[in-house]
């Protein structure tokens, strides 16, 4: 029950909005007894008034908004409605799906679904994308200051000496949490513990945040006496491109990997294996070296951030997971190989935007669930997925490339050619 | 009008939804007959079939699906609902806006929203972000082979030679397209052309290609003969993380900065310069050194991704635009000076996902309008609220750290904690 | 004429070597009036009675000791003898050099020279190396300090708008000295001018940094009122491997190339086309790729480090040299196309060491002389010259690893196996 | 003894040079009867004669040109004599060297050992260098085609479970060769294998080229079937800059460090803490930054070469030894810590260029001598003494730049300035 506000509620409302418009009250501070609906609301208003304009589609959602608000999204106002296609059937023949199961993405531009359906049906017509998983881990690295290299050599001993307490200590902090290994980098007087952590079905970065404060505080810092100078010391790597992620991994590290025989590629792809290994030696492989590009790929990105954006996964992760590297070799008779390789990617199928309404629609759709006797098995099944729409995503474009039909892709796939002013499949 | 459609509608959907779900019709095969919203709708069904399942929050979309079909998002089934929160009011000092607006986020992550508002009150108590933006414009580099170094130097010299007679050419495919200037860039046989465009208030990436492909087609290929491999080269770079967009740019070009002082650190940051610049050494400096990464920022992906969702960006340019440098200095008695750098932010005010209902709601929330006396102002107006954002989140984050009050964030943010398969603010 | 000394010579050299060997007297301390001949002997024994041993072949040298002494190499103590070999005839078909050109190579590292000069055969029986060279021109980058962005964009437009004024300050410096542009790159308070010049049959980097140091002091610091902070930013980059050495280039680029038939890859390569593209795709190109490196080759850094030490260069600009990406692709019947893009290369044909005797003996065997009429062109060819002996290199190592006789190298050239603790032909 | 010639001496040598001039008979097929200083003697005739010119100084060596024929240096012509200069005493605190030794260095770039030199003053009055290093190995890494990911995955498998039987194998091939560990890298049909060993006082590529081939072709291949492509992949990763190099590390990991004081850095350096400070942050930390440098330093690569010339190491491999992060931090009253990272240098102090006279000869001055009862020692002690010499240069440099010193150091150190077409100090 909530306590009744001293005045109408319609007179307190304007009020707030008033102040919120202004300024003088801050986003943050309504009234605790308002639902985070009436909230959101009252936002909104405020920032229509603010703005001067009038919204059409914010308020029109129909996740919980008070478990949002508590978990989600601070200072709700409303939603981002993205429209939501599926592609498919995915032939995914995995270490934990071997089956055909269709795929939502979220995604604004145009043509991108359609893309990659078609390598979806190239992938059918070749018989699925095998694809292979490797739980590499979520990590996360601290950063502590010593007075040069000796003491940073031994707070290194140490922690190797000690680690088995460590371990002890961090998975006390939720049974979710593996500790795998601690991976230390010292220059001068500066060391990075670079943790790393199996965390079931989850991503797993506040989990291990968390485990590792507990640690470093209760155990690391008053054993060693070293200077504990910041929880993330931008070695763990999260949500930057590095070095570190593609050679050690991150996440997940998926594979993946099809054949196709001329007639799929003639068919399907419109293309042939002397055009689409040309394109992928110039494009993917010195291309992206003249640019001194992490990506030596055509378009992961566009693929990682509509599988995100649909199935909650942390959007802002996409910077990791989009990198890698493609491989396109003639194989056989006018046949071609094609593989994927992502190195770092972290996703989960619990905890996060994965538990939102419409998110979690997706992933029931794509028939995951959690499975309390294989706990990591869910999240283990959402890389497959994405693993096996990469490669159709990948395989369509470069194939579009390799026939010039990029430009008139719009067209082809059946649709009208968007306004000049629009965006297209990426490259 | 639509034509009658043979049998009664409700036994046609039934065969339709079968036919989808088990994989006979293809998910782009519907009837054009249909309307987006019942295709949607029987995609949808066939989905939940298919998986074993039903969604609850899917169709729950007030865009205009019709619209979004044919532009966005083939094989729509319906709506990922992605909250949006608020943060602000964000003191802009810039070139494009001088002014106090409210900017939308949209994200799943709890603690990222609380904490740029944070941010932006500190940024409010300092007198505001200064930002600058340089409108580097719109690239997009085809590759071509030739039979050696001796025609790739002919080659280049040709396109020098004649790039007004290309220029007139490329103009002429779009009104709002201007053409900057081409970057070759030569290796053996392989020749890459760097086009580089102004596009008003779109990102552009599709006007970007299609005058490319049009000038390839028209006049470049028939003149120099040179072979012609791909639209994309990868020395474009769109949406991997390179070092010549670093270089040269691509999109808008972004900084913004602050001073501090002593009182605004302790009063909302909970901070001192020492430790803030302890922290931005040892973790956005060696850290990132140490780790090979390209962002040598704390956390700009948050910012973009979420800004990126809210206001329909490509979603997948998250992988460019958070590249990045972060400067913190020692200025005056206790205070700091931290200023952002973002080489490489495609971004627009019109187009893509911009034009949808909730995406375009954000915009006008953030009073950003389309000035036909000023083409291209509003991108610019768009790209100096995100980096007075990215600044916000950024300065929060590193006071967060060097407070070592990440972990507990939640608490103070006035939150309750996360359950622990959750995830973090990131780092 | 010396001034006679207080004592006899003997005496006075005795307590001039105890006083060096004991540390009291400073190694460049030796009285002036000693020869650089008999101050490098007295140093000698000095180190030698500080170590407790005896040396052999220091005192072995022919250059002029007090030329050197005064311009290459202080205190003096003798010489590294690197021994010289030579390659060829290397078959240049360049735009300054169309001939056949012998090319001394020092080395220590056993099969190298052998390599290569399969490599001249095989160049030789394919009609001979294509090269261009390109004289990007030498660069250095101070860096400055600024208010913040403000006054960093104006800084730069200022420098933008006296563009002319400070080349003619800087061209002032020196008559050999052209400045091309000026690349300002900026983040925050912190702002670098790469400057560029022309320098021509030099290397330059002196006399670029001494022009950058005057027009500074004299012109820019007094008329904008920022501070200088370092004459170097390392945005310059010397002696660094940089992404921005590839895009902009340093130096002079430097591209080569050849056309191998099948007859030719059997008879002095020992393989065929289809492995030794194998070896370029899995070496090269993927394995570069999975590294993380910025050498997309298989050894350009013995070629350039032979040829620089034996003609005089700059060793330490290895590092840079060193870069670049190798091209191999099926050509006709069973032939290859090869190609090496070197895109930063210092190097010089006259100051440094190129003026040593044997350095200048080196370049004298491979026809290199200045000609007063085309400044520039010595330079030009010794880069010419070096592009034909790295593809020479390139191609011998590739086609020793793709008919796996790498480790059987030395058996095959000829001579016996070095020992196994030596170091064989790299790759 | 000799065979007797057919043909009277003189008139063969004439014979034998004119077929070399005009290149009828190749460098490498001269007699074997002829002593190698004959041989180098006519091949050197031969050069002059072809070129039209004298070479002065070539002939001028004292090394075995028998040894260096057969094991440093083919087709030997001479030698290029590379000035020798010494620094020090050099006060290297380290575990394998606990002393005061002067250090010889070989350079033709004037004003560089006068510059190290002033560093090493700078650490005596400091206390000396700490020095600490790791022997982390030398790698060679071979790659591997499979049929795809499933072959790839089971051969990675294969290795790791048959890592014992292999390391028996390996270790058969050479006494001095233990084998550290194997890393695995695989992307769709590629896989690497990184070996990495100990290679006792050795640089040891040698010995690990040989034994990888041994194994691959005795073991691997006939084991697992898989097709060995390449004994190099790149992977490894030799004379290129890579970022596995850096976080792997490869040969020595070598770290140093000093703290100076206020009065030492003006005495010594001519600047302070706080000009100190800022030219690390705006050049070596934010220039290496904006560059997209690998190398977050002055100028190691100067040290690294003239130390490598010097003492015999393999001069190529200055690309990977030249890498590493210097720090500098304001500590106490006006003082600064400083510190060096060398992730990745190969070196020795036995067998390839080490060997030879002159080098050999710098090795001894140094106090570096075999110790047969602790193998390894002697090459860790380079490592120390190099890593003091290249901490000294570079507190040097960053002195010089940091007081606006670097353009007039010439003057300063008490020599003439070098002409305008010379190279100076590089930084």
């Amino acid at each position: 029950m909530r306590t009744p506000l001293e005045k109408p509620a319609d007179v307190q409302r304007d009020e707030l909005v008033q102040a919120l418009a202004t300024g003088e009250l801050s986003l943050h501070k309504l009234p605790e007894t308002l639902s985070a609906r009436e909230a959101a609301s009252i936002r909104r208003e405020a920032l229509e008034q603010a703005a001067g304009t009038k919204t059409s589609g914010l308020a029109h959602y129909s996740f919980d908004a008070e478990a949002v608000s508590s978990s989600n999204c601070e200072n709700l106002i409303g939603v981002a409605q993205v429209p939501m296609g599926a592609v498919g059937p995915v032939p995914v023949r995995g270490d934990y799906i071997d089956d055909d199961r269709y795929v939502p993405l979220a995604t604004t531009e145009g043509a991108l679904i359609a893309s990659v359906n078609r390598g979806c049906a190239t992938l059918r017509a070749a018989g699925g994308a095998v694809v292979r998983v490797e739980d590499v881990g979520m990590t996360r690295a601290p950063v502590f200051r010593t007075s040069g290299i000796r003491e940073s050599k031994s707070f290194v001993a140490w922690v190797e000496e000690n680690e088995e307490e460590i371990r002890t200590q961090i998975e006390a902090t939720s049974r979710y949490l593996k500790m795998k290994d601690i991976r230390p980098f010292m220059m001068g007087s500066t060391v990075f513990l670079r943790f790393r952590f199996a965390t079931g079905d989850a991503m797993g970065m506040n989990m291990a945040t968390l485990a590792c404060n507990r640690v470093i505080q209760d155990l690391i810092v008053p054993e060693t006496g070293v200077s504990f100078v910041s929880l993330s010391g931008n070695y763990c790597v999260d949500k930057k491109p590095s070095a570190v992620n593609v050679q050690e991994g991150r996440g997940k590290r998926i594979f993946a990997e099809v054949e196709l025989d001329k007639e799929v590629l003639a068919r399907y792809l419109k293309t042939n294996a002397d055009d689409l290994v040309e394109v992928q030696y110039r494009k993917n492989m010195l291309g992206s070296t003249a640019a001194g590009s992490m990506g030596m790929n055509a378009h992961y990105a566009n693929m990682v951030a509509a599988f995100f954006v649909a199935t909650g996964q942390d959007i802002a992760q996409v910077v990791e997971g989009a990198l890698g590297t493609t491989c396109i070799e003639a194989r056989g008779d006018g046949g071609v190989y094609i593989s994927i390789f992502m190195p770092d990617v972290p996703l989960g199928a619990i905890g996060g935007g994965t538990t939102l309404q419409t998110q979690s629609d997706a992933l029931s759709l794509m028939g995951v669930s959690l499975d309390p006797d294989q706990p990591g098995a869910a999240a283990m099944q959402v890389a497959e997925l994405l693993g096996a729409t990469v490669l159709a995503g990948e395989l369509s474009l470069m194939g579009a490339l390799s026939s010039h039909h990029l430009a008139s892709a719009h067209n082809e796939l059946g649709r009208p050619t968007p306004p000049s002013n629009g965006h297209a499949d990426a490259a």
